[in-house]
């Protein structure tokens, strides 16, 4: 189905990934050629439960490269979301406040998207591609070695772009005591479900109840996806569907006792732990990082989609710039313009994650600091502007 | 100089800081009467050293009373602020941003306006009176009893005010199980001084440099007041004052080098530790709390002061109206009113607080969501207003 996989390219890109598959097509719009290397199979990259909510630009660069169709067609814009806390709600009108509005529209149908562009295409993408090792990196020929249908396998390039996820090869290429590691691990995690039922509130609807965080959305009109704040190492299967629906039913109550939850078939549980993380620099050499490879958010404020699309327009934009005139300046300002934003998305994901979350190791200090910040984002325009833009996403050069 | 003080008044002040005195000039001008008793001999309670910016409601509040016209002489209106991190600056243009200024006026000049004035009106008003019990609070005629002059006295009331700071004796006429105490030590505390010299700055400057936080202030045209994150159990004498400004130099240098701190003769030096104290509730029966008997926060906000005086509007109009009606809802309304506004304070507080010092116990991350958070107010106008309205005070109602 995809076509042969050449040896020698200009940008090998490692994870086929929305990153990789995005900054591929974007530098096939800009005339570069690439290679992705994906060391899953499609069906796996394909049906991976992720985030869901994209940023005004995210989807300016799906329409970019011609992937909007069907989200065009089954993607869900909201206008706002809501703040639930102390028995009473406050809506955030991003629409309002902000002249932007968020899809919804989850990230397992965007990668379908961007992988059947690229088969279509005919340009190579590789699944099954395990790669062993990043070379060269410091030299003008790095290469990329990797195992596919029982074969090893070098790809020759001119630049080779990480984008291989937290725990993929491709950070490795760069020596330890050059990069600086930031990290925080939260005292509690997320508890999914998917559930074949109409969502309860048609925008999203983050809420700090008495005992945690919960969080209402969708995937479609007719699927309900939800979390809960959950203490870390919880066996999603110890938790039994009605006491699930229980605990989400108490955390978004409201004291006017106007939400009715809606209940219905758990199709799926999961649970995923909350931490942020950022390595810097983001690029050494001919080797440059891109998405969850150089940072990961906690999915609280809806970042690392957006943050990985953001980094490789910067980056398509740049080596475009390279490759067309050798003028260095853009693949210089790489690193420090894209960690600006990542910062950005962390300081903000920190903050709703901790003024959301009850701290299990927290005081009641900890708790008053967290709903008199909410009460502030109830009562000042300027507190609730400040929020809506973070959350819908600041403009690339605005960060 | 001060009438003998009689036996029995409507409102019985615990206290002759800001609190108690601005409290008995605004019930005065209501047509209610009071007594205030202060523990400390006048002088000590016109020279002790504490902030010096009010907010817009705070200068309302001393124009109202007529002790407004020093402060119109000799006052510094200040349009905005400078923030200092990383060896650049950014101004919050408080005026701009939401038409409203500050006064830097101490808040020892304050006190003594309004100890001259309730002097000059032959209100009571007693020096060196110990109050040794606040009595019958539950009951409709409860009591205070105090030493003065060798003897003890009883003041009859239909009210107390407990405005007597944070160690007085009105507190614990609230039985402890019904009390809710909320506290935060910080790990670090400020080494302030005064130095005559003019201030290198015409507006505030609040850094985060490499080693710590510093405050640029001023005392008055020819006085600069300046402050230095030290670490707590500093002794202000094991600083020299050559060590201090190199410090200070150092904290708010420019990467442009366009800034320099003009030196002086240090007059005083002090340590003072950050934390932030709220006790609820802020009423017990015929006991109301007020300023810093109730709530203790960092002074990097500059809101001790003007909490004070906030608190004691709200309070000064809703004893006038139950003294007039007998409705009860205003003074049923002031524990939880006034609460919110001195929660909102304690978290902007804990936000300037945190965001501008070295935390010594923190992370390479906690140093970065600092930063980050710096850059955001620097690029963001919605966060720089949000900023700007918590530092000039928002209006009473609006919290």
């Amino acid at each position: 189905m995809s076509a042969p996989a050449p040896e020698r390219t200009q940008v090998a890109i490692v994870g086929g990934g929305p990153a990789g598959l995005m900054l591929a097509h974007l530098l096939r719009l800009r005339g570069v050629d690439s290679v992705v290397l994906e060391s899953r199979p499609r069906d796996r990259v394909e049906t991976r439960q992720r985030a869901g909510i994209l940023e005004h630009g995210t989807v300016e660069a799906l329409r970019e490269v011609g992937a909007d169709a069907r989200m065009d067609e089954l993607g869900m814009p909201h206008d706002g979301f809501e703040l639930r806390f102390a028995g009473r709600g406050v809506r955030v009108d991003m629409q309002e406040l902000t002249g932007e509005r968020v899809m919804i529209w989850a990230q397992t149908e965007v990668t379908k998207d961007l992988i059947a562009l690229r088969l279509e295409q005919g340009e190579p993408l590789v699944f099954d591609a395990e790669v062993l090792t990043v070379s060269d990196v410091e030299t003008d020929s790095p290469s990329v070695r990797y195992r596919h249908g029982g074969a090893e396998h070098v790809l020759h390039a001119d630049v080779v772009v990480g984008a291989d996820g937290s725990y993929g090869p491709s950070r490795r290429a760069i020596p330890e005591h050059l990069l600086r590691r930031f990290e925080r691990v939260y005292p509690y995690s997320w508890l999914g479900i998917l559930a074949d039922v109409a969502p309860s509130s048609h925008e999203l609807i983050y809420a700090r109840g008495r005992t945690g965080f919960a969080l209402a959305s969708m995937r479609s009109p007719s699927v309900t996806r939800a979390y809960i704040q959950v203490p870390n190492g919880t066996d999603p299967q110890s938790w039994a569907d009605e006491a699930i629906w229980d605990e989400l039913s108490d955390r978004f109550a409201l004291d006017d006792r106007s939400f009715r939850l809606a209940r219905g078939p758990i199709t799926d549980k999961s649970v995923t732990p909350m931490r942020s993380m950022v390595t810097e620099p983001m690029r050494h050499g001919r080797l440059f990082l891109a998405g969850d490879a150089a940072h990961i958010v906690p999915p609280t404020g809806a970042k690392g989609l957006n943050l990985a699309v953001a980094d490789v327009r910067v980056l398509a934009e740049a080596l475009a710039e390279w490759f067309a005139t050798k003028d260095e300046r853009l693949i210089d300002a790489y690193s420090p313009s894209v960690l600006r934003r990542v910062w950005r998305a962390s300081h903000f994901s920190w903050t709703m994650t901790t003024m959301l979350h009850v701290d299990p190791d927290g005081d009641p200090f900890d708790e008053q600091l967290a709903l008199s910040h909410l009460h502030h984002i109830e009562t000042s325009e300027s507190a609730r502007r400040a929020l809506a833009e973070n959350y819908r996403g600041l403009a690339l050069g605005a960060v």
